[in-house]
Protein backbone atom coordinates (compact mmCIF):
# COMPACT_ATOMS: atom_id res chain seq x y z
CA UNK A 1 0.00 0.00 0.00
CA UNK A 2 1.37 3.38 -1.23
CA UNK A 3 -1.61 5.62 0.18
CA UNK A 4 -0.24 8.05 2.57
CA UNK A 5 -2.03 10.71 5.17
CA UNK A 6 -0.53 13.27 6.92
CA UNK A 7 -0.93 12.36 11.32
CA UNK A 8 -3.16 15.46 11.80
CA UNK A 9 -5.50 14.12 9.04
CA UNK A 10 -5.50 10.11 9.98
CA UNK A 11 -9.44 10.27 11.11
CA UNK A 12 -10.71 11.12 7.63
CA UNK A 13 -9.39 7.75 6.82
CA UNK A 14 -12.35 5.46 6.80
CA UNK A 15 -11.08 2.42 8.34
CA UNK A 16 -11.54 -0.63 5.95
CA UNK A 17 -14.58 -2.68 7.47
CA UNK A 18 -15.69 0.12 9.65
CA UNK A 19 -19.57 1.52 9.82
CA UNK A 20 -19.79 5.25 8.88
CA UNK A 21 -22.15 7.62 10.31
CA UNK A 22 -22.23 10.83 8.40
CA UNK A 23 -23.67 12.36 10.90
CA UNK A 24 -20.57 12.22 13.32
CA UNK A 25 -19.11 14.47 11.18
CA UNK A 26 -19.43 18.44 11.23
CA UNK A 27 -18.71 19.46 7.75
CA UNK A 28 -17.66 23.08 9.21
CA UNK A 29 -14.88 21.31 12.10
CA UNK A 30 -11.67 22.04 10.86
CA UNK A 31 -9.61 22.40 14.00
CA UNK A 32 -7.16 19.66 13.26
CA UNK A 33 -6.00 21.57 10.47
CA UNK A 34 -4.70 24.83 12.95
CA UNK A 35 -4.85 28.19 11.66
CA UNK A 36 -6.26 29.35 8.19
CA UNK A 37 -3.37 31.91 7.29
CA UNK A 38 -0.97 28.69 7.90
CA UNK A 39 -2.76 26.18 5.68
CA UNK A 40 -3.35 28.37 3.60
CA UNK A 41 0.29 29.04 3.41
CA UNK A 42 0.56 24.94 3.54
CA UNK A 43 -1.77 24.72 0.49
CA UNK A 44 0.54 26.71 -1.74
CA UNK A 45 3.89 24.85 -0.69
CA UNK A 46 1.71 21.37 -1.31
CA UNK A 47 0.72 22.19 -4.55
CA UNK A 48 3.75 23.00 -5.53
CA UNK A 49 5.40 19.94 -4.32
CA UNK A 50 2.58 18.20 -6.37
CA UNK A 51 3.92 19.46 -9.06
CA UNK A 52 7.24 18.53 -8.80
CA UNK A 53 6.48 15.29 -7.60
CA UNK A 54 4.46 14.56 -10.60
CA UNK A 55 7.29 15.62 -12.72
CA UNK A 56 9.30 12.71 -11.40
CA UNK A 57 5.89 10.05 -11.77
CA UNK A 58 6.27 11.08 -15.37
CA UNK A 59 9.82 10.50 -15.69
CA UNK A 60 9.57 7.53 -13.72
CA UNK A 61 6.65 6.03 -15.82
CA UNK A 62 5.77 3.48 -14.62
CA UNK A 63 3.19 4.33 -11.62
CA UNK A 64 -0.06 6.40 -11.86
CA UNK A 65 -2.09 8.02 -9.27
CA UNK A 66 -5.81 8.14 -9.22
CA UNK A 67 -8.21 10.62 -7.40
CA UNK A 68 -11.75 9.73 -6.81
CA UNK A 69 -14.16 13.17 -6.51
CA UNK A 70 -17.55 12.32 -5.15
CA UNK A 71 -19.69 15.01 -3.30
CA UNK A 72 -23.38 16.02 -3.69
CA UNK A 73 -24.17 18.92 -5.92
CA UNK A 74 -22.38 22.09 -5.00
CA UNK A 75 -20.25 20.05 -2.78
CA UNK A 76 -16.56 21.40 -4.68
CA UNK A 77 -15.10 18.61 -7.08
CA UNK A 78 -14.70 21.51 -9.40
CA UNK A 79 -13.09 24.00 -6.83
CA UNK A 80 -10.61 21.14 -5.45
CA UNK A 81 -9.43 20.49 -9.16
CA UNK A 82 -8.79 24.22 -9.54
CA UNK A 83 -7.46 24.61 -6.07
CA UNK A 84 -4.95 21.71 -5.62
CA UNK A 85 -4.29 20.45 -9.67
CA UNK A 86 -3.86 23.97 -11.42
CA UNK A 87 -0.46 24.17 -10.42
CA UNK A 88 0.33 20.87 -12.15
CA UNK A 89 -1.57 21.49 -14.76
CA UNK A 90 -3.07 19.59 -17.59
CA UNK A 91 -0.04 18.72 -18.90
CA UNK A 92 0.33 16.03 -16.08
CA UNK A 93 -3.62 15.65 -14.91
CA UNK A 94 -6.57 14.74 -16.69
CA UNK A 95 -10.24 15.14 -15.40
CA UNK A 96 -12.62 12.81 -16.60
CA UNK A 97 -16.55 13.77 -15.55
CA UNK A 98 -18.79 10.94 -15.24
CA UNK A 99 -21.65 12.29 -16.82
CA UNK A 100 -24.98 10.61 -17.49
CA UNK A 101 -24.18 7.74 -19.38
CA UNK A 102 -24.43 7.08 -23.15
CA UNK A 103 -26.56 4.84 -24.98
CA UNK A 104 -22.86 3.57 -26.26
CA UNK A 105 -21.83 3.16 -22.14
CA UNK A 106 -24.93 1.44 -21.20
CA UNK A 107 -24.55 -1.25 -23.75
CA UNK A 108 -20.86 -2.10 -21.32
CA UNK A 109 -21.03 -3.07 -17.55
CA UNK A 110 -20.84 -0.23 -15.82
CA UNK A 111 -17.34 -0.04 -15.04
CA UNK A 112 -16.54 -0.14 -18.74
CA UNK A 113 -16.03 3.50 -19.23
CA UNK A 114 -14.67 4.12 -16.05
CA UNK A 115 -11.73 1.61 -17.11
CA UNK A 116 -11.20 3.10 -20.32
CA UNK A 117 -10.87 6.38 -18.31
CA UNK A 118 -8.04 5.23 -16.21
CA UNK A 119 -4.96 7.24 -15.73
CA UNK A 120 -2.10 6.60 -18.06
CA UNK A 121 1.27 5.74 -16.21
CA UNK A 122 3.22 9.10 -15.07
CA UNK A 123 0.09 10.99 -14.81
CA UNK A 124 -2.65 11.85 -12.27
CA UNK A 125 -6.23 11.23 -13.17
CA UNK A 126 -9.20 13.01 -11.68
CA UNK A 127 -12.36 11.55 -11.47
CA UNK A 128 -15.20 13.89 -11.40
CA UNK A 129 -17.70 12.02 -9.97
CA UNK A 130 -16.94 8.34 -10.72
CA UNK A 131 -18.18 4.62 -10.61
CA UNK A 132 -19.84 5.65 -7.08
CA UNK A 133 -22.73 7.13 -9.08
CA UNK A 134 -23.45 3.94 -9.43
CA UNK A 135 -24.33 2.74 -6.00
CA UNK A 136 -25.39 6.53 -4.93
CA UNK A 137 -27.98 8.07 -7.57
CA UNK A 138 -28.55 4.09 -8.91
CA UNK A 139 -29.31 3.33 -5.64
CA UNK A 140 -31.51 6.34 -4.52
CA UNK A 141 -32.95 6.45 -7.90
CA UNK A 142 -33.44 2.93 -8.26
CA UNK A 143 -31.92 2.54 -11.34
CA UNK A 144 -31.20 -1.04 -11.17
CA UNK A 145 -32.64 -3.67 -9.18
CA UNK A 146 -31.27 -3.71 -5.47
CA UNK A 147 -29.25 -7.32 -5.63
CA UNK A 148 -27.35 -5.67 -8.83
CA UNK A 149 -26.96 -2.61 -6.92
CA UNK A 150 -25.70 -5.07 -4.14
CA UNK A 151 -23.60 -6.54 -5.95
CA UNK A 152 -21.29 -3.84 -7.07
CA UNK A 153 -19.99 -2.78 -3.97
CA UNK A 154 -17.74 -5.88 -4.32
CA UNK A 155 -17.13 -5.30 -8.02
CA UNK A 156 -15.54 -2.08 -7.28
CA UNK A 157 -13.43 -3.34 -4.59
CA UNK A 158 -12.13 -6.34 -7.22
CA UNK A 159 -11.73 -3.14 -9.88
CA UNK A 160 -9.94 -1.47 -8.28
CA UNK A 161 -7.81 -3.80 -6.56
CA UNK A 162 -6.74 -4.79 -10.12
CA UNK A 163 -5.70 -1.30 -11.21
CA UNK A 164 -3.73 -0.91 -7.95
CA UNK A 165 -1.69 -4.50 -8.63
CA UNK A 166 -1.25 -2.91 -11.51
CA UNK A 167 0.74 0.59 -10.14
CA UNK A 168 -2.24 3.06 -10.03
CA UNK A 169 -2.87 4.15 -6.71
CA UNK A 170 -5.89 5.09 -5.47
CA UNK A 171 -7.29 8.02 -3.44
CA UNK A 172 -10.72 8.27 -2.82
CA UNK A 173 -12.28 11.41 -1.15
CA UNK A 174 -16.02 12.59 -0.41
CA UNK A 175 -16.09 16.17 -0.20
CA UNK A 176 -18.61 16.22 3.52
CA UNK A 177 -20.85 19.40 2.92
CA UNK A 178 -23.92 20.16 4.96
CA UNK A 179 -27.53 21.04 4.26
CA UNK A 180 -27.12 24.30 4.91
CA UNK A 181 -24.15 24.87 3.34
CA UNK A 182 -25.36 23.57 -0.25
CA UNK A 183 -28.60 25.81 0.47
CA UNK A 184 -26.22 28.97 0.60
CA UNK A 185 -24.23 27.45 -2.89
CA UNK A 186 -27.37 26.97 -4.84
CA UNK A 187 -28.94 30.30 -3.54
CA UNK A 188 -25.52 31.74 -5.21
CA UNK A 189 -26.63 29.94 -8.61
CA UNK A 190 -29.59 31.65 -8.61
CA UNK A 191 -28.34 34.99 -7.90
CA UNK A 192 -25.06 34.94 -9.63
CA UNK A 193 -25.76 35.49 -13.53
CA UNK A 194 -22.52 34.11 -14.23
CA UNK A 195 -23.41 31.28 -12.46
CA UNK A 196 -26.71 30.81 -13.46
CA UNK A 197 -26.34 28.15 -16.23
CA UNK A 198 -24.65 26.13 -13.32
CA UNK A 199 -28.08 25.54 -11.65
CA UNK A 200 -30.41 22.40 -12.48
CA UNK A 201 -33.80 21.92 -11.55
CA UNK A 202 -32.80 18.64 -10.58
CA UNK A 203 -30.28 19.38 -7.85
CA UNK A 204 -33.77 20.44 -6.42
CA UNK A 205 -34.97 16.99 -6.61
CA UNK A 206 -31.47 15.23 -5.20
CA UNK A 207 -31.70 17.45 -2.51
CA UNK A 208 -35.08 16.33 -1.41
CA UNK A 209 -33.46 13.33 -1.00
CA UNK A 210 -30.78 14.10 0.88
CA UNK A 211 -31.07 11.64 3.82
CA UNK A 212 -31.16 8.44 1.21
CA UNK A 213 -28.28 10.56 -0.69
CA UNK A 214 -26.46 10.64 3.16
CA UNK A 215 -27.33 6.69 3.51
CA UNK A 216 -26.29 5.46 0.04
CA UNK A 217 -22.61 7.67 0.52
CA UNK A 218 -22.82 5.61 4.29
CA UNK A 219 -22.85 2.20 2.64
CA UNK A 220 -20.40 3.06 0.03
CA UNK A 221 -18.26 4.72 2.33
CA UNK A 222 -18.03 1.34 4.73
CA UNK A 223 -18.04 -1.02 1.77
CA UNK A 224 -15.28 0.23 -0.34
CA UNK A 225 -12.44 1.72 2.06
CA UNK A 226 -9.82 -0.93 1.25
CA UNK A 227 -6.28 -0.53 1.80
CA UNK A 228 -6.12 -0.50 -1.92
CA UNK A 229 -8.41 2.08 -2.65
CA UNK A 230 -9.06 3.95 0.94
CA UNK A 231 -11.74 7.24 1.26
CA UNK A 232 -11.52 9.81 3.07
CA UNK A 233 -13.94 11.84 4.43
CA UNK A 234 -13.33 15.82 3.70
CA UNK A 235 -15.32 18.50 6.09
CA UNK A 236 -16.29 20.50 3.07
CA UNK A 237 -18.39 23.45 4.02
CA UNK A 238 -14.66 25.70 3.97
CA UNK A 239 -13.27 25.55 0.64
CA UNK A 240 -10.00 26.65 2.00
CA UNK A 241 -9.86 23.67 4.26
CA UNK A 242 -11.17 21.28 1.95
CA UNK A 243 -8.15 21.89 -1.00
CA UNK A 244 -5.72 22.41 2.21
CA UNK A 245 -6.90 18.56 3.28
CA UNK A 246 -6.66 16.59 -0.33
CA UNK A 247 -3.57 18.76 -1.20
CA UNK A 248 -2.03 17.54 2.00
CA UNK A 249 -2.85 13.80 1.34
CA UNK A 250 -2.17 13.99 -2.33
CA UNK A 251 1.09 15.41 -1.51
CA UNK A 252 2.01 12.92 1.62
CA UNK A 253 0.63 9.93 -0.65
CA UNK A 254 2.87 11.21 -3.90
CA UNK A 255 6.11 11.14 -1.08
CA UNK A 256 5.49 7.98 0.11
CA UNK A 257 5.21 6.52 -3.91
CA UNK A 258 8.64 8.93 -4.29
CA UNK A 259 8.66 7.98 -7.84
CA UNK A 260 12.46 8.14 -9.06
CA UNK A 261 14.06 9.54 -12.02
CA UNK A 262 15.05 6.84 -14.15
CA UNK A 263 19.01 6.19 -14.48
CA UNK A 264 19.89 6.25 -18.10
CA UNK A 265 22.63 3.45 -19.82
CA UNK A 266 24.73 6.46 -20.56
CA UNK A 267 27.14 9.41 -19.48
CA UNK A 268 26.61 12.96 -20.78
CA UNK A 269 30.23 12.56 -22.06
CA UNK A 270 28.98 10.24 -24.78
CA UNK A 271 27.11 12.88 -26.71
CA UNK A 272 28.49 15.49 -28.43
CA UNK A 273 26.10 17.77 -29.46
CA UNK A 274 27.01 19.85 -33.10
CA UNK B 1 -13.99 33.22 -39.41
CA UNK B 2 -13.17 33.72 -35.59
CA UNK B 3 -9.11 33.47 -35.24
CA UNK B 4 -8.08 36.83 -34.24
CA UNK B 5 -4.36 38.13 -33.41
CA UNK B 6 -3.56 41.32 -31.88
CA UNK B 7 -1.87 43.88 -34.67
CA UNK B 8 1.49 44.05 -34.03
CA UNK B 9 1.46 40.01 -34.20
CA UNK B 10 -0.35 39.92 -37.40
CA UNK B 11 3.14 39.71 -39.15
CA UNK B 12 3.41 35.71 -37.65
CA UNK B 13 0.46 34.84 -39.38
CA UNK B 14 1.15 32.77 -42.39
CA UNK B 15 -0.68 34.53 -45.41
CA UNK B 16 -3.11 31.77 -46.98
CA UNK B 17 -0.68 31.11 -49.86
CA UNK B 18 2.04 32.93 -49.09
CA UNK B 19 5.64 31.33 -49.78
CA UNK B 20 7.38 30.56 -46.22
CA UNK B 21 10.95 31.25 -45.38
CA UNK B 22 12.23 30.22 -42.29
CA UNK B 23 15.66 31.38 -42.71
CA UNK B 24 14.08 34.82 -42.98
CA UNK B 25 12.39 34.81 -39.82
CA UNK B 26 14.97 35.48 -36.18
CA UNK B 27 14.20 32.98 -33.54
CA UNK B 28 14.94 35.68 -30.86
CA UNK B 29 13.88 38.62 -32.61
CA UNK B 30 11.04 40.03 -30.38
CA UNK B 31 11.50 43.76 -30.69
CA UNK B 32 7.67 43.51 -31.72
CA UNK B 33 6.40 42.76 -28.31
CA UNK B 34 8.36 45.87 -26.82
CA UNK B 35 9.77 45.35 -23.37
CA UNK B 36 10.51 42.46 -21.17
CA UNK B 37 8.94 43.66 -17.84
CA UNK B 38 5.66 45.00 -19.42
CA UNK B 39 5.41 41.81 -21.56
CA UNK B 40 5.82 39.77 -18.76
CA UNK B 41 2.61 41.46 -16.63
CA UNK B 42 0.60 41.75 -19.86
CA UNK B 43 1.51 37.63 -19.65
CA UNK B 44 -0.49 37.16 -16.63
CA UNK B 45 -3.37 39.27 -17.24
CA UNK B 46 -3.71 37.16 -20.81
CA UNK B 47 -3.81 34.09 -18.94
CA UNK B 48 -5.94 34.85 -16.20
CA UNK B 49 -8.66 36.26 -19.46
CA UNK B 50 -8.12 32.92 -20.99
CA UNK B 51 -9.20 30.81 -17.82
CA UNK B 52 -11.77 33.62 -17.72
CA UNK B 53 -13.48 33.04 -21.34
CA UNK B 54 -13.06 29.42 -21.41
CA UNK B 55 -15.61 29.53 -18.13
CA UNK B 56 -17.81 31.34 -21.09
CA UNK B 57 -17.22 29.01 -23.57
CA UNK B 58 -18.17 26.00 -21.15
CA UNK B 59 -21.28 27.28 -19.76
CA UNK B 60 -21.91 28.22 -23.35
CA UNK B 61 -21.32 24.90 -24.79
CA UNK B 62 -21.40 25.36 -28.62
CA UNK B 63 -18.07 25.34 -29.58
CA UNK B 64 -13.98 24.50 -28.79
CA UNK B 65 -10.79 25.72 -29.59
CA UNK B 66 -8.35 23.59 -30.71
CA UNK B 67 -4.80 24.58 -30.08
CA UNK B 68 -2.05 23.02 -32.41
CA UNK B 69 1.71 23.22 -31.29
CA UNK B 70 4.32 21.90 -33.26
CA UNK B 71 8.08 22.58 -33.11
CA UNK B 72 11.45 20.53 -33.21
CA UNK B 73 12.94 18.82 -29.96
CA UNK B 74 13.27 21.40 -27.18
CA UNK B 75 11.62 23.79 -28.62
CA UNK B 76 9.21 24.04 -26.00
CA UNK B 77 5.97 22.83 -26.59
CA UNK B 78 5.56 21.64 -22.87
CA UNK B 79 7.01 24.59 -21.57
CA UNK B 80 3.98 26.86 -23.59
CA UNK B 81 1.13 24.52 -22.21
CA UNK B 82 2.19 25.17 -18.27
CA UNK B 83 2.77 28.87 -19.01
CA UNK B 84 -0.51 29.46 -21.38
CA UNK B 85 -2.82 27.49 -19.80
CA UNK B 86 -2.25 26.10 -16.26
CA UNK B 87 -4.33 28.54 -14.91
CA UNK B 88 -7.04 27.67 -16.66
CA UNK B 89 -5.99 23.99 -15.77
CA UNK B 90 -7.21 20.72 -16.13
CA UNK B 91 -10.90 21.39 -15.75
CA UNK B 92 -10.99 23.18 -19.06
CA UNK B 93 -7.95 22.04 -20.97
CA UNK B 94 -7.45 18.93 -22.34
CA UNK B 95 -3.99 18.01 -23.65
CA UNK B 96 -3.07 15.01 -26.35
CA UNK B 97 0.01 14.39 -26.86
CA UNK B 98 0.52 12.10 -29.88
CA UNK B 99 3.67 9.67 -29.88
CA UNK B 100 4.25 7.22 -32.31
CA UNK B 101 1.15 5.82 -33.67
CA UNK B 102 0.33 2.25 -32.18
CA UNK B 103 -1.03 -0.49 -34.11
CA UNK B 104 -4.19 0.23 -33.45
CA UNK B 105 -3.60 3.71 -35.08
CA UNK B 106 -1.65 2.20 -37.82
CA UNK B 107 -4.50 0.48 -38.99
CA UNK B 108 -6.78 3.51 -39.55
CA UNK B 109 -5.74 6.48 -41.77
CA UNK B 110 -3.46 8.88 -39.66
CA UNK B 111 -6.56 11.38 -39.41
CA UNK B 112 -8.70 9.28 -37.63
CA UNK B 113 -6.85 8.84 -33.77
CA UNK B 114 -6.62 13.22 -34.38
CA UNK B 115 -10.61 13.39 -34.42
CA UNK B 116 -10.54 10.67 -31.39
CA UNK B 117 -8.58 13.67 -29.90
CA UNK B 118 -10.87 16.69 -31.20
CA UNK B 119 -11.80 18.60 -28.22
CA UNK B 120 -15.19 18.62 -26.90
CA UNK B 121 -17.53 21.68 -27.25
CA UNK B 122 -16.68 24.26 -24.16
CA UNK B 123 -12.82 22.92 -23.79
CA UNK B 124 -9.74 24.10 -25.14
CA UNK B 125 -8.03 21.06 -26.65
CA UNK B 126 -4.17 21.07 -26.99
CA UNK B 127 -2.41 18.94 -29.67
CA UNK B 128 1.36 18.37 -28.18
CA UNK B 129 2.66 17.62 -31.78
CA UNK B 130 -0.35 16.48 -33.93
CA UNK B 131 -1.20 15.23 -37.81
CA UNK B 132 1.42 17.25 -39.14
CA UNK B 133 3.88 14.96 -38.01
CA UNK B 134 2.37 12.95 -40.64
CA UNK B 135 3.87 15.29 -43.25
CA UNK B 136 7.30 16.32 -41.36
CA UNK B 137 8.68 12.99 -40.14
CA UNK B 138 6.89 11.27 -42.40
CA UNK B 139 8.39 13.38 -45.04
CA UNK B 140 12.03 13.60 -43.68
CA UNK B 141 12.37 9.74 -42.53
CA UNK B 142 10.08 8.77 -45.68
CA UNK B 143 7.65 6.95 -43.71
CA UNK B 144 5.20 7.05 -47.07
CA UNK B 145 5.17 7.30 -50.33
CA UNK B 146 5.88 10.78 -51.72
CA UNK B 147 2.28 10.93 -53.61
CA UNK B 148 0.90 9.71 -50.13
CA UNK B 149 2.65 12.57 -48.50
CA UNK B 150 1.38 14.90 -51.31
CA UNK B 151 -1.97 14.25 -50.80
CA UNK B 152 -2.19 14.66 -46.89
CA UNK B 153 -1.97 18.41 -47.36
CA UNK B 154 -5.25 18.95 -48.84
CA UNK B 155 -6.63 15.97 -46.35
CA UNK B 156 -5.26 18.44 -43.51
CA UNK B 157 -7.10 21.10 -44.74
CA UNK B 158 -10.11 19.54 -45.54
CA UNK B 159 -9.98 17.79 -42.20
CA UNK B 160 -9.74 21.03 -40.15
CA UNK B 161 -12.41 22.71 -42.32
CA UNK B 162 -14.91 20.27 -40.97
CA UNK B 163 -14.09 20.88 -37.39
CA UNK B 164 -14.18 24.48 -37.97
CA UNK B 165 -17.58 23.97 -39.73
CA UNK B 166 -18.91 22.08 -37.12
CA UNK B 167 -17.63 24.56 -34.25
CA UNK B 168 -14.01 24.35 -33.52
CA UNK B 169 -12.21 27.17 -33.55
CA UNK B 170 -8.31 26.01 -34.71
CA UNK B 171 -5.30 27.79 -34.03
CA UNK B 172 -1.78 26.00 -34.78
CA UNK B 173 1.68 27.61 -34.13
CA UNK B 174 5.06 26.50 -34.78
CA UNK B 175 7.62 26.99 -32.06
CA UNK B 176 10.57 28.41 -34.05
CA UNK B 177 13.57 27.55 -32.23
CA UNK B 178 17.74 28.85 -33.93
CA UNK B 179 19.67 25.51 -34.43
CA UNK B 180 21.98 27.15 -31.31
CA UNK B 181 19.24 27.31 -29.19
CA UNK B 182 18.29 23.60 -29.54
CA UNK B 183 21.90 22.93 -29.06
CA UNK B 184 22.08 24.59 -25.47
CA UNK B 185 18.94 23.06 -24.60
CA UNK B 186 19.60 19.57 -25.46
CA UNK B 187 23.20 19.96 -23.60
CA UNK B 188 20.89 20.77 -21.02
CA UNK B 189 19.70 17.56 -20.55
CA UNK B 190 22.54 16.12 -20.69
CA UNK B 191 23.45 18.27 -17.79
CA UNK B 192 20.39 18.11 -15.38
CA UNK B 193 20.03 15.09 -14.12
CA UNK B 194 16.66 15.41 -13.35
CA UNK B 195 16.06 15.87 -17.15
CA UNK B 196 18.35 12.93 -18.58
CA UNK B 197 15.24 11.17 -19.02
CA UNK B 198 14.26 14.12 -21.61
CA UNK B 199 17.18 13.48 -23.99
CA UNK B 200 16.77 10.30 -26.12
CA UNK B 201 19.73 10.03 -28.60
CA UNK B 202 17.19 9.48 -31.43
CA UNK B 203 16.97 13.63 -31.25
CA UNK B 204 20.55 13.97 -32.18
CA UNK B 205 19.55 12.23 -35.44
CA UNK B 206 16.44 14.23 -35.95
CA UNK B 207 19.20 17.40 -35.62
CA UNK B 208 21.39 16.33 -38.46
CA UNK B 209 18.49 16.24 -40.54
CA UNK B 210 17.59 20.40 -39.52
CA UNK B 211 17.82 21.33 -42.82
CA UNK B 212 15.24 19.14 -44.26
CA UNK B 213 12.99 19.06 -41.34
CA UNK B 214 12.52 22.94 -41.51
CA UNK B 215 11.85 22.71 -45.72
CA UNK B 216 9.00 20.48 -44.30
CA UNK B 217 7.94 22.63 -41.78
CA UNK B 218 7.93 25.06 -45.03
CA UNK B 219 5.98 23.10 -47.21
CA UNK B 220 3.46 22.45 -44.75
CA UNK B 221 3.21 25.84 -42.99
CA UNK B 222 2.60 27.13 -46.82
CA UNK B 223 -0.03 24.52 -48.14
CA UNK B 224 -1.74 24.63 -44.63
CA UNK B 225 -2.77 28.07 -43.47
CA UNK B 226 -5.86 28.49 -43.94
CA UNK B 227 -8.25 31.07 -42.85
CA UNK B 228 -10.28 28.59 -41.15
CA UNK B 229 -7.01 27.14 -39.40
CA UNK B 230 -4.32 29.90 -39.75
CA UNK B 231 -0.64 28.69 -38.84
CA UNK B 232 1.46 31.17 -36.64
CA UNK B 233 5.37 31.27 -37.01
CA UNK B 234 6.45 32.05 -32.98
CA UNK B 235 9.84 32.88 -32.66
CA UNK B 236 11.02 30.56 -29.97
CA UNK B 237 14.11 31.48 -28.11
CA UNK B 238 13.07 33.13 -25.55
CA UNK B 239 10.54 31.41 -23.41
CA UNK B 240 8.86 34.60 -22.24
CA UNK B 241 8.36 35.94 -25.31
CA UNK B 242 6.97 32.51 -26.78
CA UNK B 243 4.48 32.50 -24.15
CA UNK B 244 3.66 35.95 -24.20
CA UNK B 245 2.81 35.77 -28.22
CA UNK B 246 0.94 32.72 -27.89
CA UNK B 247 -1.26 33.82 -25.05
CA UNK B 248 -2.05 36.92 -26.56
CA UNK B 249 -3.53 35.48 -29.91
CA UNK B 250 -5.32 32.82 -27.67
CA UNK B 251 -7.00 35.24 -25.73
CA UNK B 252 -7.64 37.73 -28.93
CA UNK B 253 -9.23 35.05 -30.44
CA UNK B 254 -11.85 33.45 -27.66
CA UNK B 255 -12.60 37.23 -27.35
CA UNK B 256 -13.21 37.39 -30.86
CA UNK B 257 -15.62 34.27 -30.16
CA UNK B 258 -17.20 36.00 -27.46
CA UNK B 259 -19.19 32.96 -25.52
CA UNK B 260 -21.95 34.04 -23.65
CA UNK B 261 -23.27 32.68 -20.63
CA UNK B 262 -26.36 30.81 -21.63
CA UNK B 263 -29.68 32.89 -20.92
CA UNK B 264 -31.81 30.40 -19.07
CA UNK B 265 -35.37 30.27 -19.40
CA UNK B 266 -35.97 30.73 -15.80
CA UNK B 267 -36.11 33.47 -13.40
CA UNK B 268 -33.96 33.18 -9.90
CA UNK B 269 -37.59 33.89 -8.05
CA UNK B 270 -39.46 30.51 -9.58
CA UNK B 271 -36.94 28.39 -7.28
CA UNK B 272 -37.17 28.33 -3.46
CA UNK B 273 -34.09 26.43 -1.95
CA UNK B 274 -35.79 24.72 1.25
Amino acid sequence: MQQSCPKHLKHLVVKPGSKVDLGDIDPRDVDCLGKEEAVRTKLEEDVVAIDALQDRLYAEGKRALLVVLQGTDTSGKDGTIRGVFNTTGPLGVTVTAFKRPSEEELAHDFLWRVHLAAPRRGTIGIFNRSHYEDVLVGRVRKLAPKEVIEQRYDQINDFERILAENGTVILKFMLHISKKEQAERLQERLDDKTKNWKFNAGDLEDRKLWDEYQKAYETALARCSTDHAPWHIVPADRKWARNAIIAAIVRDTLEAMDPQYPKMPWKPSDFRIE
